[in-house]
């Protein structure tokens, strides 16, 4: 049985620890958190420490804190010579502190804690500095997900970047249409099976040939349509960026 | 058996004609198309008339033509006082010919000709001048789907702007995200199950609740770190207005 350290209590760690809690071959060793403030009910209590340098020597650590929190906190784990990762999209291999091996265990999905998730379907993307340790890190990755990539730091880092375009940016247009509906009294629900269905399509179109809309149609009367109607001047920035972007890149 | 006549040959005409052969109580009567170069196999060849003269009588004809054309083959219609519809998302109800009477059929989905699709999850949503009209689309509707609306021609206008954020342009962020992978060499399929887990959240947590990365952690060194990645001036002026969009919007 592998043991296993985690080191924070955000959205991926709390993800992780109920994802690992489900595995044979593995067990948590320690959990360490910050405060107990951010720990869900589900957190193993008996195993958390408050204190990095209270963490029990282990197989694999997942330092899973806020990138730029990620070089201090490898500095204080109290062990050398194991196997410490972080799990950060945009963070480079080498912040890890050198008193360890130094890898990466990178789930590209977007994790709330109160969203459950299928771990199986998770992208994990792995990289490491010595091939024992890829090894390592990919029989874990592989009892936990289909989805596991050999990445290296500068596709990561790409990677990341895409991310953000087409999750975090795709939420905060969902958010704005959220808004157009409350503020013409049209439940928001009714754009569901489109934002559904706009999802599912790249699974058999390439993004480009999926296009729809005004824009890609150049039916510049319904553009100014929809601009006369935008009142809120940020909605309208975005749409005209947008729209000038897709129809630029046809 | 009621009868039905479709004009058009657009993504939207090809699936109600793909929707509507495959109803009992509705029969295809005929299909206007301006060329039939555009007309997809599964045609029903022997109803295909090529000019909107040649139509025989219906008790429901759709227009499904581009916006700017709706007003012009709504006067071609060689029959009078039969229900003629739209199914334009920014079109005015008012602007179809007086000749006939006045109705609204919006699928509020997104319709590629190579991308089948569940029509009894898309939202029809229904206008109508006269009450009889109304519950004569409401049956045909139901027939189709399980979201059947009504919706006035100012919500949907309002409806269809919000359609373009949350599919249309989202669609564009998906092209960005594929961009940026061929470029670096990674495979688009891995941000698939990201792509489906932002869309499926939705059903969850409202978009702002469901909001993560870097712009909502005002994590500003992350941030710079993709500005500095991003070689692309259009990418870049995307990246950073949506960033700061989220950022104004907590």
């Amino acid at each position: 049985m592998k043991t296993i350290n985690i080191i924070g209590s955000g959205n991926v760690a709390h993800h992780l620890v109920w994802a690992f809690a489900g595995l044979s071959n593995y067990k948590i060793q320690n959990v360490a958190v910050r405060s107990l403030d951010k720990v869900t009910d589900f957190f193993p209590k008996n195993l958390i420490v408050s204190t990095i340098e209270d963490l029990k020597p282990a197989n694999i650590t997942l330092i899973s804190v806020t990138d730029s929190a990620i070089a201090e906190v490898s500095e204080k784990i109290p062990y050398t010579n194991s196997l410490v990762v972080h799990t950060s999209g945009t963070t480079a291999l080498e912040i890890l502190n050198d008193k360890n091996r130094k890898g990466v265990f990178y789930p590209l999905q977007t994790f709330s804690k109160s969203k459950e998730i299928n771990f199986k379907e998770v992208p994990l993307c792995l990289e490491a500095e010595i091939v024992d340790d890829l090894i390592e890190l990919k029989l874990l990755a592989k009892e936990l997900s289909h989805n596991v990539f050999e990445i290296s730091s500068a596709q990561r880092k790409s990677l990341h970047v895409a991310a953000v375009f087409v999750s975090n940016f795709t939420n905060h247009l969902y958010s704005i249409g959220n808004e157009i509906c409350k503020e013409n009294n049209i439940p928001f629900d009714i754009l569901k099976p489109l934002i559904k269905e706009t999802a599912d399509k790249i699974n058999y179109l390439n993004p480009k040939d999926a296009q729809t809309g005004p824009a890609i149609r150049f039916d510049q009367k319904t553009i100014k349509t929809h601009q006369d109607f935008l009142q809120n001047q940020n909605h309208k920035t975005i749409y005209n960026l947008i729209t000038q972007s897709i129809q630029e890149n046809v």
